[in-house]
Formats: structure tokens, C-alpha cells, sequence
């Protein structure tokens, strides 16, 4: 049975490097950048955090993709920030038409160690404070904590650990 | 009604710039690239001329995704290379499932000017004699003439003109 790994957490966690290498890793594979997704609109664009409409029209968007990915026999990374109510509607519209296991990930930093990886990018990618507010909406959320993958000690050389954990640890499965 | 424009053509011949153009010219607007939705293949990853399977795979998700996009009161911009039959099953998909108009607009330029265009590229994203020969493939399938756009003579000034000709020429409409 195909897998639908949705990589979330707040900008500066790591979300890009973990499920570009994850999706890699596995033999037949996509990966859905929600953020491209979301920039397809483009005459009325409103940021996610501006639209609700919007942002669920990306979520509908972000499934059906998944969904044609996991007919075709293949495994799905999702790189989005994603709260667990959209997890609930994701797994909703994907078990009405395709026959997945959802694993989700949040990965969590400290603060201070966000901060410092957010000024490393270039000045244009730079969240700024967005970014420590989207961290702490993640600490509201009260995720649960068996989806929690912290990567605040974890190095560039350590990509390959966290693919594995993720791959093969069961506690971030979905359960019915 | 909604309106669903395909802007095709060999690389080269200004799909990037007319369909960016045209979908900032709409009021609610989506843009969908092609070559995004394809490359969002990972694992096991092979070009549209190599493998069929991927390449219907690809336009089963640009399907998906304008008719979300139609639905949502949105006109869509496609950004792909696309021939008669690939519009035909586009036509047929989209039908089924939302209400809309299609356009389809065939870029052309002469050989010598695609070649010049090429050369301007950054060296990682020239095409070199891959874009003749797709300029070629469209000149065997015999398009109809009526779809053909020729920019050969246009400048970058002349986007908005560009636009306001697909905008509002209805020869290329793909009739019932």
C-alpha cells in the first residue's frame, strides 16, 4: 500500500530538505510543495493566511494530486504547513477514492536556533517574524506529540537519519 | 463561463512570458506550468518524451487541477507543450466535470530566431537542438492553422497586444 508522507512545521524547521531527500529515498515518488501550489493562482492571489477560501482550495488541490499520484502506484511527499484539522480533511478525501496509510511529521526547533537558520537565506526568503509566529501556532495547536520530530540538534549529515525514522517509525501513521 | 486557455508551442517561443502576462490580465486567475506539475515526480523521475505513462499522468493532474480551479469561479492559464490530442482529452476530462471554454494558442517562431532565443537563456536552461525539434513536432502534426500565434516579429513590448488577441479572438476556441 502506497504512503502519503505530509512533512509539516513552521518555515526554518527543515521542511524542504527533509522531504526532498525523503522523496528521493523512495522508488516511485512525488513530492507536492504546497507553497507552488498555492502560487498557481495567480490574478486575486491572497496569501494562505488571508484566504480562507484559498487555502482550502489548495488543500482540495494538494489531494487530488495525491490522489492520481497513489493510483499510479506511487508513494507521496507533501512539503506544506499543515495543522491537524487538514490532516483529518486530508485523509478524508484521500480514503474516498484511493487506498493510502497518511503518516504525518511535524518537525519542531527551538526559537533561538529558527531565528538563526532564517537569516542564513537570502534576504528575499527571509520569514522574519512570520516565522516564530507560525512556530508558536504550531505550540497553540497542541499537537499531539508522537508526530513531533525535533531537529533542533540535528546536522545537514543527519538528513539521512531523519528520512529513516521516518520511513520506519510508526508512531506518525495516521490511525483510522 | 469560465475560460481555460492553453498556451502551447516549442521552448522559445514566449509560453512563459504570454501566459504570465495573460493571467495577471485576468481579475481570479490560475496559472498551471506544465513542467512543474511534472517535475513533482521524484523517485523514478523520466522525461515527458520518454515515458508516456508520466506524461498522461501529468496532464490527468493538469485536469484535476483546472477543473478545482473552474469550479472555484477561476479562468486557467496551462503552460505546457501540448498537441491537438493532448486538447482533445483535456476537452473531454474537463467537460465531464466543470463548465468552460477552451483556448488553445500555438506559439510559433521561425528556426532561426527560436536559436537566437535559446542562446539568451542561461546556459542551464538552454534547450539546444531539443527546441528545434519540438518546433518541428508541432509543424507535423499539421495544427490548424487558426491556433497558430506567430511572434517571430514581436517584442517584448508587445506583450499586452499579445494578450488582448487571445483575449478576445475567438478563432481559437476549440468548438464542440
Amino acid at each position: 500500500m502506497q504512503t502519503v508522507y505530509v512533512v509539516s512545521g513552521p518555515a526554518g524547521a527543515g521542511k524542504s530538505t527533509i522531504s526532498k531527500a525523503l522523496a528521493q529515498t523512495l522508488a516511485s515518488s512525488a513530492r507536492i510543495e504546497g507553497d507552488v501550489v498555492n502560487h498557481m493562482v495567480a490574478g486575486g492571489y491572497q496569501p494562505p493566511w488571508k484566504s480562507e477560501r484559498l487555502l482550502e482550495l489548495t488543500w482540495k488541490n494538494i489531494a487530488d494530486l495525491s490522489r492520481n499520484f497513489v493510483r499510479s502506484g506511487m508513494d507521496v511527499v507533501i512539503d506544506y504547513v499543515a495543522f491537524p484539522q487538514e490532516i483529518i480533511r486530508l485523509k478524508q478525501r484521500l480514503r474516498e477514492q484511493a487506498e493510502c496509510k497518511i503518516k504525518y511529521i511535524v518537525l519542531q526547533v527551538k526559537e533561538e536556533e529558527l531565528v538563526r537558520r532564517d537569516r542564513l537565506r537570502p534576504a528575499s526568503q527571509q520569514m522574519g517574524h512570520r516565522s516564530i509566529e507560525l512556530a508558536r501556532q504550531f505550540d497553540e495547536n497542541g499537537i499531539n506529540q508522537k508526530f513531533i520530530l525535533d531537529t533542533t540538534e540535528m546536522s545537514e549529515g543527519q538528513v539521512d537519519e531523519i528520512c529513516h525514522e521516518i520511513l520506519t517509525n510508526d508512531r506518525y501513521t495516521i490511525e483510522d
